[in-house]
């Protein structure tokens, strides 16, 4: 079989696991290419990856006639073009979420992604790829919990970031609190349940940072949605675990329940001391992903060998982003949202 | 000191709980009577527990001048008249949750009994005594916490006895899922927070039996609530824990959060075989609260003795059932109710 | 049923939980009378626990025609005289452990309890009571876990104890480690396997006071025996446990294995903070066997009323310290020591 | 940086982890030969993992111009031969523990290694780089834990092998359980604390298949050893774990305490269902050591790479097998073993 030649764009701290897992660790894949307007990552790309062409020009990287594919890492308001233009030139992309940051952009992009049906697309949800999260999803769907009735998923960032972020929360937009950190949640809770989000409610609330009001910020939120089939869906993001990474999911149905994640633990290790008895923690997406991020790669290059489609779709890109948006207008007017179910795609 | 003595009214499931600490286990008081229409209730409380006094009439209990105090776990309906009935007759009264049925009914109780100020009154919200509440009611109140920001309470009751709720649920009123279960929950989130709640959107399914439905009641339910400072609180209520007796308390501040029962484990044992490493549950109330029921009780003989209110007064119960129907109000109205603040009482 | 009225010798620490237990808390006994050469003591049991009669001599206290029965819990050295004198005097008896510190004098002392089969003689192995003990006997009991192979057993003070041992260590004699620490440990081997020991062989190390090697006392020590069924067990006795009071039990089966107290959690409370994710625990004998001592109490009583034996007997308390004494032995002879099996007594 | 070539010899279980790593997933190897006697495994070798080269004879593999160094994953009896044979073509070595059955022979060989200075060798004592492993190792070096006193390993095997092991256990000598399944535990006695093991003893049972004790097998095996300085350590060696692979340390000292892998937890998912509250477990040694399998042959080309010789020394499996070998002797003549300090060597 022949090689994958992928270049990247974007080599900032999620860029470089993606490098990596591309240059050293998937068999199968090369990194060829890597595009960046930093010098210091290209210089990276080249020393440490051994990466043969590199770019400042995006468009000039997706003409090269050394790779078959792209792995798009960049700032969320270059994607949909870069998408395009991947496509463009024949180009399998794996592109991280979100797919862009306007729903009208979106549609057209997806619409885009779907006039190229040879080409694979995949989008970086990586917590599908997880094997606690895999574990669950094969109870789930064998029925082992039975018809599910609630779904709960926390996302929160460890404190450790918190006083950095709110340095710059004037500066740059986050794209507010729940597109930010909710959309892993929200993929999570579409993919669980197989059902589409009808009506949310969100609240907000800044006790550790007060001044993140004023910049229209949240510290942490928390929401309540309910699915066309009635289930459930609590979700609590935040900026602020003490402890660390806490991503944690827990589907409850009618025949049992079950946590992924109720506590972020680093390793086997337990630890007996003058604090009681102790599991160490994940501190970071790094860390606590670090295999999802390696098997979602590898699955994008099965898919482009084996010539068919990821099980995360441009479509889930789209709904993700829909409902993140409506989380935060629930904030902003106070109020339910009801979500329209979208026919036209699909 | 003198002994307390105390007539108990209503010796159910939870009535003999109450009944036996009261005559057995609890230094300082003792049964002297019990009201009951059921006889076997009654040969019971004469036979095993030695009780003199029996009576079919809660009215000659309230006047036999052999009791100091009544302690009342009748069914909801009668429990406002029956503390009215007590106070009249200077009896110090303990009172199960809820107070009364009613919001008006129950304003007015709280209205008498805040006019006997001299008798003790204590409603039955013993989660505030088990010990592992207590702990964690003081990392918070000493600031070790933080300030909060969310708060999440589950109390769902084991699957054991949710057939026997379906086949009765046409015929009985439960007072709704919240009223019935969320309660304590309720109770629980004003405690820890110091605050009142202010808007709140319930949801509920019925997925086990869907029959439910047509009878207006549910297994699960969810609910959001903002408090008057902004803390977020959920709620998930539900009559369907497979594994036992799932109450859980969630709190999580700016400086750490934790979990009270997140999972309900029995004791200390662990046990490695053939399901993987399992922890063995508690199964209902009495197993979990039992000694939380024993320390309310002791804390109303010391109230007694020393001539002071416990730390929960009708107030509480007031605001508690006043929670609970705006949760039914919105499941019934699918929309989000708000809370006016009451400032004529307190 | 009339109630029996108990005398105690003895109000330390552990005296101080039986005497409360026996005058406040177990219903059907009463503390009428107390043993003490410290004043102090004899004013707590007059003053906060209404005891009529103090005494200053034991054999004065066992001649009052008001108890019914003793709870000794003086010094170890004094236990095999009082016992005598006590049933002497028709009155059952609760000992603490040991019964006695010299094998001989046990033997004695076991053969004059054995002449009395119309009294009541219960030893202090309050683990037995405990409900997480109580819970993993009855699985081992029933066959759940298949044949026993392994059992272990940790008995580890904390640590906050150790200087003021270590400052007294030249002074007194705990009697040795194994003795003093692992009798306890040495009964449960015997309760869950229902064998005796037939080998031992014991090590022990000071690390954190070499100099407790100067008066040959142990800090921590470590023991493997065979039972006579070639049943493993292997013990593990210390004084510093910094995190507290752990003791925990394993049983290893040929259909599964359990373990009582894996972690010593003090309750259901877990922490997520800068430390990872934390149950705090039990520091202290007090807290974590209250239960059980109030437990054992209320078997003593029983076994009075209903006029039948504890399943705790004197032979199980000759056989702990035959083994303790082994265990000792071995330390001293650097060597496995073999027991004889006792054929006479039983 | 070159890559480095290797040829396997060995294709079985354990051979194709290492295979797959070489071939497919660490960067800088590339697995260029293989030699095997079956058929079947050198078809896999050629047709999945693309491997050029294959043999039937070791010897003919060593000659070839192709390779740089040899993993050798065959049957223990060839060990030896097969590394000195290596060393002489002058090929990098890493070989599966143990390097042989015999300590003259490992002796030998051992000389025979460190005559080559310029080469890699390295033992498969992979567990040294698992990560749970190495965080509790930095925290033993680091002095968090104080001085050690104690150090237990259990090292069990799931019970879904043992029906198997004793069908072949009268026609193959598994070389003893301890030698078969406890040296591993042995190895991270002696990492852990830098120290050696002085006396032994050992016992076995065997309960679930009785005739096992007719071939000189055992299900489970427990031991407890002294090492130099007092340091006590307690082994448990067994065939018979209905929940999995159990493999657990714990580390006792006197500023703390830790344990790894106290339950083998399969992933991050708890359920809660009928059993109870459960963690599912890993079911054996490639998915729970599946990490470490990568990491130590990714070790093992950082060695070759950068000249240098890896934590893992021929030494290292010299003295695990003298330990094994003592114990194995501890069971024969059920008594106590000295090892006398190897002051020649090292």
């Amino acid at each position: 079989m022949e090689e994958i030649r992928i270049g990247i764009v974007g080599l900032g701290r999620l860029g470089r696991i993606h490098a990596e897992n591309i240059a050293l660790n998937i068999p199968g894949v090369s990194l060829t290419a890597a595009c960046s307007v930093v010098k210091e990552e290209l210089d990276y790309a080249r020393e440490i990856l051994g990466v043969e062409e590199t770019y400042i020009s995006y468009e000039d990287m997706v003409n090269s006639p050394n790779i078959d594919a792209v792995c798009i890492v960049s700032p969320s308001g270059f994607h949909t073009e870069q998408i395009r233009l991947a496509m463009k030139n024949n180009l399998h992309v794996f592109c991280e979420k979100p797919i862009g940051l306007e729903i009208e952009d979106i549609e057209k992009t997806v619409e885009i992604i779907d006039s190229y049906p040879g080409l694979v697309f995949q989008l970086g949800f990586m917590r599908r790829y997880d094997e606690s999260y895999r574990y669950a999803k094969e109870m789930v769907d064998s029925g082992q919990l039975g018809d599910l009735t609630v779904i709960r998923c926390y996302g929160i960032d460890p404190s450790s970031g918190l006083e950095s972020f709110v340095k710059f929360a004037g500066a740059s937009n986050s794209g507010g609190l729940f597109a930010d950190m909710a959309i892993h949640d929200i993929d999570l809770v579409r993919w669980f349940t197989n059902k589409e989000v009808k009506r949310v409610w969100a609240l907000g609330k800044n006790a550790a940072y007060p001044e993140l009001d004023k910049v229209n910020e949240l510290e942490t939120g928390a929401a309540m949605m309910q699915l066309e089939d009635k289930t459930m869906a609590l979700l609590v993001s935040g900026r602020n675990a003490t402890h660390g990474y806490h991503v944690e999911t827990e589907i409850i149905g009618t025949k049992g329940m079950l946590r992924i994640g109720a506590a972020p633990e680093k390793n086997l290790v337990t630890i007996y001391d003058g604090n009681g008895v102790t599991r160490p923690t994940s501190q970071h997406f790094p860390e606590r992903f670090r295999e999802a991020f390696y098997n979602e790669m590898g699955e994008f290059a099965s898919c482009i060998q084996e010539n068919r489609n990821p099980n995360v779709s441009a479509y889930d890109g789209l709904q993700g982003t829909r409902v993140a948006e409506a989380l935060q207008h629930s904030i902003d007017i106070q109020d339910i949202v009801d979500l329209h179910p979208v026919s036209s795609l699909k």
